[in-house]
């Protein structure tokens, strides 16, 4: 016997890294009796036909959200505002309209103003991703044992924000219900004040005068190549988190200057007693997102080591 | 028939992660006729004879060098000189003294004053390591394809930069001769300071008052775990390479504080196109790093992802 799926017709818009991870789980469990999708890229949509990322790969939003019992639009959040008005005279009455982007207050509003009354908005963001984009790099498995979090604004239909959750219970994350600016200030911490140092950062390797481009690159593994991961990371996303949530960036930002001019402080003044403190008690982070399960406890992230051999004599 | 091992002694002073690990490659491949370790602290001691890390293992440093051929100490920074200044009346004519020590100059200074002319003294750095720390962690492929740079200073017997660079090269090492000034340099942007940046946002983000402990854990994923994994290394031997390359680190911070200021405008006054050209010049980064080996070319540092399963109905 099989089970009726979770949805009727699940309509994906944006095949990046989550839109595409998010058209392979519901494929893979059969959650949409159909799934459409579309991007607003031809080439993308071509290469989503190619390697069927949906049951039918529609040619525009409007289109792509007809009769649509779930929509969840997956763009660049600068980009959320445009999909909601083009596809807000075309939705079923009772759809739920959903969104992945990691800023929530501005994709609210931006959505808000153009959505009917007659269905569900409830914006979502999983945590979870990689520094890969595009449709080929999305995976079934990328919001397994991940958070993700819906921030249904007051007054939403309880039995909407149920089936949602349900669909991304099933897709392995678990679901975390906060409000919008709440959740743009979690964030503003866990994510995007990390990815803005790692992009500086980055960029400041890369622009020493007596430090060569080359030097860099081969002595990356002392520390520096862990921030060249996050700063591979999509530059029209990021872009956009950094524009709309510019006020809980800008406000962690202050912080993490306080701080930083704290341990350079320390370290002028020869003050090993401060850094030694400091750094005990960042130690004991780390411990703890590895006993909730949120990475890793292989060192070095489990990177692989190939195996020591004698020479040939 | 067996090769003749490189060196007929060798002494480890220091059994941490890099000391474990030395003792562990030497071992595996055979590269001492004898390996002689030893460490300051008891428990150390007796578990390293426990997991037998070496063929001896001694109780102090002044028996540890007798009649050794290679010493090197792998002791956090701060500690060279004392380590040089107890092993200096007890040393073979001849033998080879290097370290580990991720700062160049002010070993090369402490430990000069206190060892004997007819000893050959040649610091090294091999730009290798995990998070963890003590015996337990090495292992012997920790330095396979890493990089080891050695700093001679001028009119260092060329014998034996060969015999060390052999030894580094047997562990899988690729050696580097490098000037003590320009390695404190490159390894200030390299490594010291993406670990002074990691520092200072894990502190960060364990002391904000809107956002819980519990909350910056689960959302981790987002971006943050990684940085908490190099804020996870050793306090003393960071708080040490703070204390001894202060001035390349101050530099350097300078040149990364300027550069997050250009950005921070950037934010606050929406100008996305200077934040879109930056976000691109440093994706190119990532992907030399990985073309020369030197990180894996997998999404999200090959982290692993549960299976996407059908839940029981």
């Amino acid at each position: 016997m099989t089970d009726a799926p979770l949805f009727q017709r699940v309509t994906l818009i944006g095949l990046g890294l989550i839109g595409s991870s998010l058209a392979r789980g519901i494929q893979q469990l059969g959650l949409a009796g159909e799934l459409v999708a579309t991007d607003a890229s031809p080439e993308v949509r071509a290469r989503a036909a190619e390697i069927k990322l949906a049951d039918r790969i529609a040619d525009d939003n409007a289109s792509a959200v007809k009769a649509s019992d779930l929509i969840i639009s997956c763009v660049p959040v600068g980009r959320a505002g445009d999909v909601a008005q083009s596809i807000a005279p075309h939705l079923k009455p009772g759809a739920i309209i959903s969104d992945v982007g990691s800023v929530k207050a501005s994709v609210l509003a931006a959505m808000s103003e153009h959505l009917p009354d007659n269905v569900h908005f409830i914006p979502g963001h999983p945590v979870a991703g990689t520094e890969n984009s595009g449709p080929d790099s999305g995976f079934a498995e990328l919001f397994m044992n991940r958070w993700c979090i819906l921030t249904p604004p007051d007054g939403a239909d309880e039995a909407a924000v149920e089936k949602l959750s349900a669909l991304w219970s099933a897709l392995g994350a678990n679901v975390e219900i906060m409000g919008v600016a709440h959740h743009d200030l979690v964030l503003a911490v866990t994510s995007h004040l990390p990815h803005l140092i790692a992009y500086t950062i980055v960029g400041t390797a890369d622009e020493l005068e007596d430090v060569t481009h080359s030097e860099v690159l081969k002595f990356s593994a002392g520390g520096f190549r862990d921030f060249t991961r996050i700063a591979a990371s999509d530059p029209t996303m990021w872009r956009d988190v950094f524009l709309t949530n510019k006020d809980a960036v800008l406000e962690m930002l202050g912080a993490f200057q306080e701080d930083l001019s704290k341990l350079t402080r320390a370290i002028r003044r020869g003050d090993g007693e401060t850094l030694f403190e400091h750094f005990t008690r960042t130690r004991a982070i780390r411990r703890g997102i590895v006993s909730i399960g949120q990475d890793e406890a292989a060192a070095d992230f489990g990177r692989k080591h190939a195996a020591l051999k004698k020479k040939d004599s």
